[in-house]
């Protein structure tokens, strides 16, 4: 029996001889995807060989592989067999969603560098005859004077006088910018949090701000989908009354003071020791989270109210963290290109980039970024939420049971649902996959019409649908013409985007040397489907890059290091804004970007 | 005719000829005292004629007025004619109670320098072509770039967008260390709070933070009252439970925001334009104020939690001014002498004086400090609430209708009471002085024990008291054996605190060049009485100064200026502080210091 290991994810366990790495894995739970079953003919099981012997590459896998990936000991984990014990990395992208989402980004590569100092100190008790105040003393411990560059937080005084005589004056202080945030026992760990609010999702993650490690991380729904779907009709929403922008604000603020509860339990750790948050979002969601007026949002020249990086009170905020600690939010860019972008331009490295690189977040609203040889520019495409399921008749968000991804070879019809689950629905990236294959099938042509064809049936209602799974007693789930038309829009937007940066940096598509593709949908699409309907350029496979939540790991860099504060800082003055209700001709060229062909 | 004006009240009118200013001021409404009423025989009618002729100085005036007072053209206003136009000064000391109040420190002899700095700027309204977020515009405008040197107080940010296009672009911000704490419209003029927080009187002073004049002011009841008499009571009754401390808490802010909306009234100013304030009182009142527990304060060794000044968001505290206005609190000396005592210092220069200075702050609590030639040291006494009226059968608040002076003259005892009303009570100075005239009358003997005497009577429970006031048809006024040995509890507290400063600098009480007497009380107090009992050294009568509320003006000099506020901190950090319980052989001296005799 072999020992197998599987990283990042940790898990091992015994390999039988003969048996693949992908059952290998599927024995151990480890959920690599697996969409032709094995056959060697998707390519998606893609692992990295870290250390063992496995057996040779076969001549599938020769077609498959890059020479980049094959000469960095890459195999498809569905036709490779250990000979002894082997350690497996599998990267995010062959992991199905929900075990990607668990997995992608535990670890920052970064030494800490946290915006407070944090101190253990020994008071020395006051006495009738040597009298000192307990600032006094902790002042003294802390080797400052009355200089008066040490303040105090209110709430961290008032907890001071009890924790001191409790804790017998021994103490851990949190000083920040030369103001105690903070108090507790002195074997307290500190804690940070990091959130990236989507419009659509919200991620969140506690960290220890000793290590930099993500002790927790959960995913919620934004709760303020039921005030409206799109950031616009939020706007519209917010801007009525104050009532209204005020249940916004609210209705963020108690879904984060639940996530933090349920990750402080499963962590083990008391709120109070959480000391530092950042938190990301696009423009209206920071001014929504801010209860920043976001009415000039929606007018022209929608500008937002706040564009430099800003440190508020969490009380302020009724953020229930440690009362003296600050929410730390990065800069924006522009009214429709927030913080979030910023996060995800940190988390690639995207300014450092020598070279042309696009950096595109895709989600309900898609922000790119263009980094031409250091000069950057960014745009904001309204791309909707069908990627999240919206508007899709049979559409739903990427929870098992979602189609992921879908193959169409003559006749048959392969689905991947995620955890292998029966099919309930279509998510984005299996949307993409499906066009591309009608396309490619001959299912649509090129304006995106629905042909005649054996998987084609008319609905009662007289409208074309094709089918991709039918569920006996269940309504089969298909594909319309109309979700066709969504899909259209969306990717047509975010085409536009590209190419208006192109055009604004006087280059061409072709000069791209790298596109990053970030966000959680981003992660998941195939690219090869994305260039076959036109929504990314037809670049050499080996240029795109999926990096999963970019905007989330930014927020966990700005949340350890000030240092990816002042870079998120410098960088965001640097970036010009393009805007593409300013493009002469737009309606003309979005109509050639929605075109259903490589574009 | 002659036209009369009296100034720091500014009244002026006509006087007909033969008329003393005595009777003039009465006619218009200038409440100079007139105990003996107009024969020149107390003493309390003391005028500075400032320009004009009047009648000569009289013989009665000579035997009153002392040369030092006769050079400066003091007058007592009964027997003084004027001779022609007239500008009379009444020193706060000759007014009644009431106007005294009102009238005291309206102008401070100080040039501005406010924490904050206003700025009026016209913004570059942003274009679809020139987009710019509205803090990047104000930024620009402001002439601040993108340096990270000025940031935003929340609140300030959420009015921003609004008021920048109501106003056209045109506002006034308030920084205060590189943080734009307020906007409003260009037209705006800033105003600053400044509050003394007495243990029973609360003094609230709306300023015109340009000028530094004081706009409106306020005198009411510390609603804490209905949680403990003392301070001692209240630290005891907010260490039972959060709620009682928040119930103090409360209890001030609701108080206090009460008093700056009817301060605002009648300023005519919106309560938003208050960007700065300054709350001085004792250290258990600024704990009790802060929310700060006080439980180490009723315990040996009796610390405070915090020493230093403190700069608190005023929505921190549920202040409502500005929202992101800071609350400044100046220093604490020690667990009894707060910073009501450093304003006190402040306001009247005592850090600066040359020679051996004592001030006194009487209060329920008094604070005392002595500066040495430049060596400070600061004692506090319990010297209870005798002083308000609390305690004393006949005891009232200096309202109108209290005997705030009384004279015995053979069998002839008269009584002037605030306002000229019918007797209600006896307020504090009343009670000195009746005791005084007591001792000197034979009523009392040095123990303080009445003794036979035409008006001294016995009452049905056979308690001994002395007749002041009969009313017919209600309860006479009297005191009893019983007040008398609270007014020996309330000033051998008094004296012992001065007596033990004194020896702490090895001097005696007659190296005392002057003695400043602070406190709303200890200016209506007679010093000749306060003498006779024993309570203040019989020093000579010009070695006194009254100052009035001088924590109160202390609190406007430190609102109005940022250098006064450095020179309290250096000053608190300089005081040594005596704990009066550390002292040896206290009983024994407590009870010498109660005689009621000069001491």
């Amino acid at each position: 029996m072999n020992i197998i290991e599987f990283e990042p994810i940790g898990r091992r366990g015994e390999c039988p001889e003969g048996e693949s790495l992908l059952d290998a894995a599927g024995r151990l739970d480890v959920d690599i995807v697996r969409l032709c079953n094995g056959v060697g003919v998707c390519g998606r099981c893609k692992v990295q060989i870290i250390t063992g012997e496995v057996s040779p590459i076969t001549a599938k896998e020769k077609e498959i592989l890059t020479v980049k990936e094959s000469g960095r000991n890459y195999r498809l984990a569905c036709l490779t067999r250990p000979l002894g014990n082997v350690k497996v990395h599998v990267p995010s992208e062959s992991l199905t969603a929900p075990q990607r989402t668990q997995v992608e980004g535990l670890e920052l590569d970064i030494t800490p560098e946290p915006a407070f100092e944090s101190v253990r100190v020994e008071l020395t008790p006051p006495t009738v005859e040597k009298q000192a105040a307990d600032e006094t003393s902790l002042m003294r411990a802390l080797n400052r004077t009355d200089d008066g560059t040490l303040s105090f937080d209110l709430e961290a005084l008032r907890a001071m006088p009890p924790l001191l005589r409790a804790e017998n004056w021994r103490v851990c202080a949190a000083v920040r910018n030369g103001e105690v945030i903070a108090i507790e026992s002195a074997s307290a760990r500190w804690c940070g949090l990091a959130v990236d609010i989507g419009t659509t999702k919200i991620a969140v993650y506690l960290v220890d701000m000793d290590s930099g490690k993500t002790l927790a991380s959960r995913g919620l729904m934004n709760p303020q989908i039921s005030c409206g779907e799109d950031v616009v009709s939020r706007i519209y929403f917010a801007s009525r009354s104050m009532e209204n922008a005020g249940k916004l604000q609210a209705l963020l603020v108690e879904a984060l003071n639940e996530a933090i509860l349920s990750l402080c339990g499963e962590a083990g750790i008391d709120r109070r020791v959480i000391v530092d948050a950042v938190i990301v979002g696009n423009t209206a969601i920071h001014h929504l989270f801010l209860k920043i007026p976001v009415s000039q949002l929606g007018l022209a020249p929608y500008v937002p109210a706040l564009q430099s990086s800003i440190d508020v009170k969490a009380r302020d905020l009724g953020l229930e963290i440690a009362p003296g600690a600050y929410v730390h939010l990065p800069p924006n860019i522009a009214g429709y290109v927030g913080a979030d972008h910023v996060a995800m331009i940190i988390c690639t490295s995207l300014a450092e980039a020598s070279g042309v690189t696009l950096a595109i977040d895709i989600g309900t609203n898609t922000e790119i970024c263009l980094n031409n040889r250091g000069e950057m520019a960014s745009v904001s495409c309204a791309s909707g939420p069908a990627f999240e399921g919206a508007h899709i008749r049979h559409g739903m968000r990427a929870a098992p049971g979602a189609i992921e991804h879908v193959r169409i070879s003559g006749d048959q019809l392969t689905i991947q649902t995620i955890g292998g689950e029966p099919p309930a629905g279509i998510c984005g990236s299996g949307l993409l996959d499906v066009a591309a294959q009608m396309k490619l099938n001959g299912v649509i042509d090129s304006t995106g019409k629905i042909l005649d064809h054996p998987g084609v049936r008319v609905r009662e209602d007289g409208v074309k649908e094709f089918v991709i799974a039918e569920r006996p007693g269940k309504d089969d789930i298909t594909i319309s013409q109309k979700d066709i038309r969504e899909l259209q829009l969306a990717k047509a937007a975010i085409r536009l985007g590209i190419g208006a940066l192109v055009e604004e940096m006087n280059i061409t598509e072709s000069d791209i040397d790298e596109v990053i593709i970030a966000g959680a949908f981003g992660t998941f699409i195939d690219v090869e489907s994305a260039i076959v309907i036109g929504m990314l350029p037809p670049l050499p496979r080996e240029r795109f890059r999926q990096v999963g939540n970019a905007a989330g790991t930014g927020a966990r860099l700005a949340l350890v290091s000030v240092n990816e504060r002042r870079k998120a800082s410098s960088m965001a003055a640097r970036v010009r804004y393009v805007e593409l209700a300013a493009i002469f001709e737009f309606n003309q060229k979005f109509a050639a970007a929605s075109a259903m062909k490589e574009l």
